[in-house]
């Protein structure tokens, strides 16, 4: 219903016309100074454009008398022209992205920038009275966009109650767009559209997917794009399969109920449209679709690079089956199966499945697993093994859980996905590092060695930064929650902050009574979390030019 | 009194008689398959030692007789002839220890030997009889024993009532030897009556005492020990004279308790006489001597090394000075005065005593600061950013900190002291470390620069594994302690365990409550914290041969 504050209705669309009056502006502007070798008709379609996103934000305006009503009744009404008006929008925001491209922004700044521009339209968006049953406030519009940008999942409304349908579509949308990368996204699309990558963006994107030979990254990306899609169809259609028709009030919400979980698993989202998450009467038994999600969740944090490396190889060795089949042809030995990445990020993400599950199965016989039969105990450890590690949704009642299980699900939280992956955390290779450093320096070797391989000074010293800075975050996030909300037990908030750091999205239940200290302290770990510290750094940084000069070296005394 | 339990003083004087008796046959068949040529008067006296020991158990136990209570009359009635059976005891292990020696041992395993040896005689000595008012557990005495040793002051009885006098010398003695770190006082009293090092002592002590000139090592300990005596007697002389007179029974009492507190502030042990330590009424305001105690853990915790620079520099001025003056030399230029080591660990000590004074004044300012006078205040809020950094004195009520605070005290107590010191925890150096780390990744540095040097990659390696373990540490240990302890809150609990494994000795008061499982687990987390878990980890592990064969170097994905 339309319960909606009206000074606040009249806010949000005075923002977007704002907006709206700026980008008009700009695209005025940059066309009247522009090289007039252009081509005419796009200049006209431009000035075109332009000039009607003015005339429309002033339509809105006080211009053309003082009607803070007709106003409301304008956003009711002419949807199609809002509509028209926000397709525009987008596309010059699109047009925008790539003007950025040429102030020779670092990438990471561009990442950085890309996540915060998609978390403002998100708020902006969420704001929106349609997208809301009735109305939210402003802090809790931009921490569900937050939430949904960094794929984290922590609510401080209930998803299904407070928001529309229109409102949980842009949740999705979000949380697709921000799982997947923006920069993966946009680039795509530019490749799309334009044919070919810029080198800047080949650059960037072959640190962000892992890929090293450049030549190969336009068909990295459509592969990703294409795995994606691929992944949500499968589990969405096996989701759908698996719910009872009468849970839906008819087939196009039990698709979107599909579709909307689906999407969420893959990107490790977290978002439910149900108020208890799979925990909800009617679903908590499915089993089945529990274990759809469960594996949906595995195969979105594994990571594309080990997606990829796995692709090819299989490419490879099917090729040769077929050519040997058809021509005749001799076996062709197929080189290295798996780089140290894909290895390290396979074995490290299994055993951490395994123990997970082992110590949930021990730890919550008599809580969470009381009473449910030896398939449900057996899927629901599983679960409980995978939710901790980024995915976030929730097949329990989180507040039955034993504290043995709670803090296990901390250090699970913390170590997080896999890197490239659609997860957050401190990544599975960082921990493997991390262990295998260790390991090195107690058994006196003077190099980390593993599967055959030497790992290079370089990633120790990074891997390094990135656990330092982890906890730094969430040392200084606990501590500034705490000084917000003094009421709360710090379990609690040590759990709500290791979730928000690794864009987990479980919480103990405390989220929506954070005050708005704590909500905005929460969205910035969430941010840093998704974006990675790391990255944020580098961004704003001054670079150090080659160094020409090598000081002595000195050891300092570390017991 | 003597109201000890007559089963429990014959146990552990059974204890005794066996490790006597065990003692006398170990000598006896040493000396009958011992070389012949060795010195006549020698084998003699050895086997007369022998066999007095083997005697003086036989003479306790059942051989005459089965009379449990004449062993308790024997106990009490032949003190001297005791005393000579526990002085020969003593001595025989002293030169077993020599025997250990000849084992061929690495120095790592030696170290933590030494330890459990003396956490080993400590826990005997303490479950005496005489040790104790009323007596305490064995479990009790263990714990005692391990928290003196690792200069960490967590109790689980009360010092001042639970302990006689006898008890009181025996833990100021286990603090003393343990916080020097037994192998400096063996290796000192080698030396001192051997008059020279054996080469693997010193290889091994050039690690612990950071002095990589072999030939400066017996100089170097001397001044250690030196230094460390000076402190102490200073501190204690100042103690003595800011106490009132009245609060103590006589001189011989106030002496006692000086002492007793100059060398606990000295050796960062935080073990206390007084049931509530500083804050006991009637030396709550006592601020000049408050501050002598913060000035003497300062001392003891900035660690030899950096005393060590810091003679040598002031000699070599002086002794420039000196010459000039009465040789009229021209001046000389000193060389570097401090290594990268002494810097930085006096550059992180200040910071984190700015940081944590600031932060103690602001946060505090409503709690334990309140009502306090101008300087009271400047003094508590001192004492409370150098407490927590190892030492474990308390000059406020614990419990009435505020949670900021207690937040701000886990970072410090896991930061610690410096290397090298009496204190305990991750240590300074390893911090800052990790932090130019991270800057450096951050800023694209491919080098770890400080102060004109290059940290060297042995060196970040070593703080990123000794990072990872104790983190490693405290995580095990909160988790066992809450599973033994499951109604205790997790931050009581973790200020435990940060506690215990930075070897500080705060509490937030859960120490006397904990079950006997969660005493071990917290035992152990002291050892861990005292010894390193890194040492540990050496001393463990088989050792790689130097690598002939090199694999290729690959990166690892870390965002
Ligand atoms: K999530
Ligand atoms: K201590």
């Amino acid at each position: 219903g339309y319960t909606t504050d009206p000074a606040k209705v009249l806010l949000t669309s005075r923002l977007f016309e704002v907006m709206v009056f700026l980008l008009g502006w700009v695209i005025l502007v940059k066309n009247l100074f522009s090289n007039p070798a252009q081509r005419y008709k796009k200049l006209v379609f431009e000035l075109l454009v332009a000039i009607f996103l003015i005339f429309s934000a002033l339509l809105r305006w006080k211009v053309f008398g003082d009607f803070s009503e007709d106003a409301l009744l304008f956003t009711r009404k002419y949807f199609i022209l809002n509509a028209l008006v926000f397709l525009i929008f987008v596309q010059e925001l699109g047009k925008f992205s790539l003007l950025v491209n040429r102030l020779k922004l670092s990438p990471s700044l561009v990442f950085i920038l890309s996540f915060s521009i998609l978390i403002f339209i998100g708020t902006a968006l969420l704001y929106l009275p349609l997208a809301t049953t009735s109305g939210i406030s402003l802090i809790d519009a931009f921490f569900t966009a937050t939430s949904a940008v960094c794929v984290t999942g922590l609510i401080v409304v209930d998803t299904s109650v407070a928001f529309t349908h229109f409102g949980q579509v842009i949740i999705m949308t979000l949380f697709q767009v921000g799982g997947l990368g923006i920069m993966t996204f946009t680039t795509f699309f530019g490749f799309f559209f334009k044919g070919s990558l810029s080198i800047e963006n080949s650059l960037f994107l072959r640190d962000y997917i892992n890929e090293n030979n450049v030549g190969e990254i336009t068909s990295t990306l459509i592969k990703i794009i294409i795995f994606t899609v691929l992944v949500e169809l499968v589990a969405a259609v096996l989701i759908f399969v698996w719910t009872e028709p009468a849970l839906f009030a008819n087939d196009s919400g039990r698709w979107f109920f599909a579709a909307f979980h689906a999407v969420s698993a893959f990107c490790n989202a977290g978002f439910s449209t149900l108020s208890s998450g799979l925990y909800e009467p009617g679903f908590r038994y499915l089993y089945h679709m529990h274990l759809v999600v469960a594996v949906t969740i595995i195969l979105g944090g594994i990571g594309f690079p080990v997606f990829i490396n796995y692709y090819n190889y299989a490419y490879r060795v099917l090729r040769g089956a077929v050519r040997s089949a058809i021509y005749g042809e001799k076996y062709r030995h197929t080189p290295r199966v798996s780089n140290i990445n894909t290895r390290l990020a396979l074995y490290t993400t299994g055993a951490l499945l395994l123990v997970g599950f082992v110590c949930y199965w021990y730890f919550e016989r008599n809580h969470t697993l009381s009473g449910l039969s030896p398939y449900g105990k057996l899927v629901t450890a599983f679960f409980g093994s995978v939710t901790p590690r980024t995915a976030g949704f929730n097949s329990v009642d989180m507040t039955a859980m034993s504290m043995p299980t709670i803090l296990i699900y901390l250090i699970l939280m913390w170590i997080g996905a896999s890197p490239g992956s659609t997860g957050g955390g401190l990544k599975t290779t960082t921990f493997a590092v991390a262990l295998l450093n260790t390991w090195s320096v107690a058994t006196g070797k003077m190099r980390v060695e593993v599967f055959g391989r030497q790992i290079t000074a370089e990633t120790l010293r990074k891997a390094f930064a990135v656990i330092a800075l982890s906890f730094l975050t969430i040392g200084m996030g606990v501590f500034l929650v705490t000084l917000f909300n003094p009421e709360l037990a710090l379990i609690d908030v040590a759990f709500e902050i290791f979730s928000a750091f690794s864009t987990v999205g479980l919480s103990l239940g405390i989220t929506s009574s954070l005050t708005t200290g704590s909500k905005l302290v929460v969205a910035v770990v969430m941010f840093l979390g998704r974006v990675g510290t790391l990255t944020i750094l580098v961004a704003i940084t001054r670079k150090t030019a080659e160094l020409r000069y090598k000081y002595p070296e000195e050891t300092v005394f570390i017991t």
